[in-house]
């Protein structure tokens, strides 16, 4: 199977231009077919301040009225989308930048309301994965906003952790995928204010009792769910670690291992 | 040679929803390859009001410093763009959108500083073919917003008239070219109050004595100058007609001819 490396990269990368230079410039180095998806939610609450909207998160979450649909439509689908694919432009990576509504590329449904209205929210349903496939092979590198579609005519807002699972799941079909994580820490610590506490290996039978015994929580468990998510789906390899340990074709941090 | 059909719609189509959705209807059932490049000026100019940043246009182009551009990205890039695709893929057609700068589709230079420094504002240089062919192969229907590269990294405001006429030179390559420019106007008129006055057929050598005498001016002019550099560059039509007069496969307004 052809390799595919699928990285993942939030806002507090995305919206630090050293950390950010820096990114473009090794995704751009990574052999082969790949993809990148990425955040922007730190900028998107900073614009939502500025046109008065306000910010509401749940559980990491943001809800999302129409109003604030418009705000992630422009800066997810917008300015952060075209900031990165120009930059990658620049480092000669042949960067094509959309969401999962364009070529209905990720098909998904409005969450439904239990004890929260998450409003424009989208769970995932499918992944077009022959129109990835052909424009893979047009040697396209698709830079992925976290948007997606109802078919009907409806965006939603979607978490791009879960966008980069699902893709890299999907992908599984015809591609030894790679799935890589980047973010702020080095990895899953052990304490979260220790950076030498790394997990350079994390089974799921560990995870489960660090997550019961409270070493791991909060924003790490969707986090590490969608991980392992990737890996039931077939990704040959899922790693979680800092944008900065991204160089050469190479990624380190925490690795996600099926036991 | 294969037909394609590009079709230009500007702002105020786009922002009146019942005219949009009419648009998007009749261009979904155009037969065969289609583009469609939008503009977007008008929710531009209100969204720089919403964040206190003043919109200045000269000769009806937008002087585009750094705060502009991002307005730019947001609105033509995100907003515009990715509510035009969600609405044609809700009538089964399988738009992708994406901006110039996207694989390289659009190369473009910085405007030279003459009297006016128009800040981010570029001119096209080349339109990568190869490209989007590909995408047309796959049966993807190209939405271009009117934003383009200089393979540097940098991010232009493109006008999207000139961006629409570009893109039918160039695919006159290889297609048999459609250019529809959908605006607000029936056409061509010898008197701008007084739609009865339609030009059906404007000769080149008409259109100078026109311009000369006064009867067509200001803004018809670079749409005009866009509409016959695109019939010198090989396209097949190319009509000037109200957004309305599109339907099933046919388009009518003024079709300009050279002689």
């Amino acid at each position: 199977m052809e390799k595919l490396t699928i990285v993942k990269v939030g806002g507090g990368i995305l919206e630090d231009q050293a950390k950010l230079k820096a990114l473009v410039k090794n995704f751009a180095d990574i052999e082969g077919k790949k993809i990148l998806v990425h955040g922007g939610g730190k900028t998107a609450t900073q614009m939502a301040d500025r046109l008065g909207i306000k910010t509401q998160m749940v559980e990491g979450r943001r809800i999302t009225s129409t109003e604030m649909l418009e705000v992630v439509l422009m800066v997810y689908g917008g300015l952060v989308n075209k900031k990165v694919v120009a930059k990658l432009q620049a480092h000669n990576c042949n960067a094509l930048g959309f969401t999962g509504a364009d070529a209905n590329i990720i098909l998904a449904e409005k969450r439904p309301v239990k004890d929260i209205n998450y409003g424009w929210v989208g769970d995932v349903k499918s992944v077009n994965v022959p129109t990835l496939q052909g424009l893979l092979d047009q040697n396209i590198v698709p830079v992925i906003a976290p948007l997606t579609h109802d078919g009907e005519g409806h965006l939603y807002n979607t978490n791009a952790d879960t966008m980069a699972s699902v893709l890299a799941g999907a992908l599984s079909q015809l591609y030894a995928v790679r799935l890589w994580y980047c973010f702020e820490k080095p990895g899953v610590l052990k304490d979260a204010e220790d950076d030498s506490s790394l997990i350079e290996k994390l089974f799921h039978s560990l995870y489960k009792a660090y997550q019961q015994s409270g070493i791991i929580k909060d924003g790490m468990i969707p986090k590490l769910d969608n991980g392992f998510a990737a890996l039931q789906q077939g990704s040959k390899e899922v790693i979680i670690g800092a944008a900065s340990a991204l160089s050469q074709d190479r990624f380190s941090g925490t690795q996600l291992v099926l036991n």
